[in-house]
């Protein structure tokens, strides 16, 4: 999850990295599935590899601005409220880089869904206030170290 | 779309053979997701195929009641309210046999975002009401029918 | 519950005779709250009647398009999602009319959620389907026999 | 807009003390409606005001654990979804106190829907975290300067 337009040049970068290395170890890209910032960024990341799956579930009803890199199209035409359906399908949440109020709410829903969630890149005004609503949140540098600390919580995905 | 715990021997064994059949195409499979009846049976025949991909949108915010032949769960928490993430994120919607009011709240929010709606073996008073709604209303009498109908429709697909 | 922009214009009589009346009842009249049709009329009928309260849940997220004679606007931003919020908000669910796949989907979820539900002059199509699905069903002729009706039902509401 | 089951007892009195005062300015009262903490606090509140309106609109879909001083009950069957149906039909947010996850996602809703928001008594965190997603967030330290907040907003209310 990320921000959108006003997604940062590296943020964008570092989407791209994480999505290819979730996708070379088989796991499914869920991404709310917009043609901008860093959902597109880590939907392009992830087509790079054979046989990858992107899914992306959209505030929109129509399909248009979907990132060409998604494979299965979710149109909720729900709005913001889609954000509640992207946490609940992700078995773990990754906030990329610098979020909008978009990013937060979903970051802040991933805690209230009981989700792993972790911070790549956070403000750190971002660390401290979701870490001080949940200790077990974790900061990740890098897209590899993401990947890390999801292997690290072990066989439950 | 049809019938969970409710449906008839007939729909499911029907449904078991469209979810093949749309595999086969190469077609993504979406249904309700559920353990249950037509939506269990639908993604059990589609996961026969060798790289099909079943998608299943739920109703509810917990991975239980899920069919274990869905590859992609969307876990929405949405309750009923789902039904309108289903149809808008389908490209053709097929009410397989006798549904009942959920089913019947899928057939007309597929009508109301006008996607291609097909009823398979409805019954006579479905039949009736739904081409009451719209004319363009299908009606398939076999599985193999629902796939020729919508090859008819085209490259849209 | 019913048309909006396609609404005839006998309905629009009818149900702005049965927002005045439900409003006298002292019960709270709860509608799409769009300005248009079918809920636009019970709003408005509704509002002639002093110390009246009404409802109108939105498919909008901007107020837009919202009647005039609605008191509280609840914004869902769920396209027709909300459908689902209005019938599980209602304690009876009436059908005002002929509607079209909007309001069939409204009826459909209202047997869903075991709502009291009745149609209201509806065509013969619309309630040999929803008879079908549920014998509970009830068929009304007027705006007073739809009051009645729900007294029958007694102190549950 | 606060905490439930773990809501402070400093917070609950001060919620209690703001659903007066908006009572008292013959404002429409909406919060998550639950019998809880902060929401079934402010009701409380507001029904000590004749003729004052308090909405809620609930996650559940049965009107279980709602708040005796809630006057429409909203049942909105979606969850965590429904906390941003609660922004987008409020004209003002105010964050009661020192909010967990779900209260997070509100204040984080409200910004991306460009509502006004205001956090009364945050912590240090929530203060500095939300005033960097966007410097117009209000912070009070009492019900009465939430009051005169809004109605320095003036008209559009």
């Amino acid at each position: 999850m990320g921000r959108g337009e006003l997604a940062s040049r590296e943020d964008v970068t570092t989407a791209e990295e994480l999505g290819e290395r979730i996708a070379r170890e088989r796991w499914v890209l869920l991404t709310g599935g917009r043609d901008a910032g860093v959902m597109a960024a880590a939907n392009r990341g992830a087509k790079r590899v054979p046989d990858s799956l992107t899914i992306g579930v959209l505030p929109a009803r129509a399909p248009t601005d979907v990132s060409a890199h998604v494979d299965v199209a979710i149109l909720t035409g729900l709005g913001d409220a889609r954000n509640a359906v992207n946490v609940l399908s992700s078995d773990v949440v990754v906030i990329c880089g610098a979020g909008g109020p978009g990013t937060a709410s979903e970051a802040a829903l991933a805690l209230k869904a009981e989700r792993f969630l972790i911070l790549l890149n956070p403000t750190p005004e971002a660390a401290a206030f979701f870490r001080s609503l949940d200790a077990s949140v974790a900061i990740a540098s890098s897209a590899e170290h993401v990947i890390e600390l999801i292997r690290q919580r072990g066989p439950s995905f």
